[in-house]
């Protein structure tokens, strides 16, 4: 029987409880028995024997769960084998999700996260942690949502030495990039609308500035290109100082305007927008994630995908699961 | 000590015997110790202590292996744990891999192969035996190349409901539709300039005919949506009739025309032209292969990729070979 904890109950952790529940028998075939046993989000718990279905129903009726303990009691409190940790991303300091996933790399416990900030402040550390341990520590939820990324690379082109990885890691500068570029209207009106919409944050600055796309960069270039980069190391350009105006000149020529994220094996670390040809499969519209992988057997590989969503970031949270303890 | 055996030595063979000698040490570190100990082709063979390079060199000169004995022999000859296959396919009787494979399944060999014939005559027989028999069949290198398309669904989108999987297996049609679609020449002059530089055959008719990406089609639709498919299923319409000018009406509504095979969950299986929007991420340009998985928590995936060549198959071959001996 494996017992899971979720840390982090807001769109991410309650879509994992939602997956769960839903999936359930398919699951249980894949993993064996699971339950579970403890789940927090920023100021409230619920832990021991209770139904999944109704904390959910409750945390949304009440905007808290029942208890008053927090995350960080429930190591004590519960004991559980799996850390699906889904708080809020801090790119700078990594809390409160980095104390998290310490302590239970510490204690022996496997972790699952879809947040950024712990692996963008102590790759490294929580990497080797997890080594010494013997425990597993999965991150594919924090780069391109249910675009495959890291277990793609390392499993799919094992064996491949990869030399450069580049793309489009944040749907909301590319949603923002697609329209201007087809509507020829401005940034301003843009974000307004995208923020009705909810692609855009009402303050929208870690995406349009390029912060949210570097700090996957960061988690790439350390995971896969063998790195020891830090958030500083990546050079910074967002997309607010594009106008339809440039798109008009970069058509013409058949090329498009895109918000490119680019690490390679000699230690480059960049983010800013780019041209890109009109017949590249990296001019992608919409939100979508995009990115090139190019590897010396493989040569060129091409993967898109939702960088974001409730489910979507379910899905690649379920496929590290599943990576653990497929039986 | 990893015994392997390859089996057919023409371009897909040599190149995985390469990658094997080029990347010694990392798969050393990767799977353990190990070592080429027979390897046949359709005519000849070598077996025991010899060396790689030497063998490569020797086919490259005299177009055959030193010894007489055929593939067949070599079961009783040489004890191997992993037989790499990689003769020439047949999509109609599976000749003569399927009976190599069968044979080394029986045995309790691990197989992992690029043919695509043993697979779509046998794919269930094939695997139901595997599984008995306890041991590994992979075929990443049936289907995309390095596009990773198995392992991709079975371990990325682990837990996800797979829905449809469409999209273009073929690159030989992709290069000449890109062709047509950009430089508005006719379907003989293209086809003559592609046999010249090697990326059509001969006789051209297992491409262009849809053959190729049908086999493709039912391997796919067995392995990852869980059919019993079999090659008769399939309804085909080959590229032969598609015209330059059919292309001009295409683009001026801002579509261009592919080959695209499709399967989905209920069982539809067809290849055929269609159309499919210039900002779709399908309309790619050459000899690339590219997938769209829909799924119903990662909701679209796309992947793009070389579907051919010596390096970007072995590249599969070698993701298939560490998935089964991965330390």
């Amino acid at each position: 029987m494996i017992r899971m904890a979720i840390f982090g109950f807001g769109t991410v952790g309650k879509g994992v409880a939602e997956v769960l529940l839903k999936k359930e028998r398919l699951l249980k075939n894949l993993i064996g028995d699971f339950k579970v046993v403890a789940i927090a989000d920023s100021k409230s718990s619920l832990y021991g024997d209770f139904d999944l279905r109704e904390a959910i129903e409750y945390k949304i009726k009440h905007g808290r769960l029942p208890r008053d303990e927090r995350a960080r009691d429930l190591f004590d409190i519960e004991s559980f084998d799996l850390l699906i940790e889904a708080t809020p991303t801090n790119v700078f300091d990594g809390e409160p999700g980095l104390g998290y996933i310490r302590e239970a790399l510490k204690r022996g416990i496997n972790v699952v996260t879809s947040n950024k900030g712990p692996l963008v402040v102590a790759f490294k550390e929580l990497n080797d942690l997890a080594e010494k341990k013997g425990v597993h520590l999965g991150y594919e939820a924090t780069v391109g949502g249910a675009m495959p990324v890291i277990k793609l690379v390392k499993k799919d082109l094992a064996g491949n030495q990869i030399i450069k990885i580049l793309g489009i890691l944040n749907g909301t500068c590319n949603y923002i990039l697609s329209r201007m570029e087809s509507e020829k209207i401005g940034y301003d009106q843009i974000i307004l609308e995208a923020q009705q919409l909810g692609i855009a944050e009402a303050d929208p600055s870690y995406d349009v500035e390029g912060i949210d796309a570097a700090a996957k960069l960061v988690i790439i270039a350390n995971s896969l290109l063998g790195l020891d980069a830090k958030f500083e190391d990546v050079r910074i350009t967002g997309i607010k100082n594009i106008t339809p105006e440039a798109f008009d000149v970069a058509l013409k020529k058949g090329y498009t305007i895109r918000l490119i994220a680019e690490a390679d094996e000699d230690g480059k670390l960049e983010v800013a927008p780019r041209l890109v040809k009109l017949t590249n499969p990296l001019a992608v519209y919409g939100t979508l994630n995009a990115l090139l992988i190019k590897a010396d057997l493989a040569k060129e590989l091409f993967v898109i995908g939702r960088g974001a969503g409730k489910y979507e970031t379910a899905s690649a949270i379920i496929s590290d699961i599943i990576d653990i303890y497929a039986r």
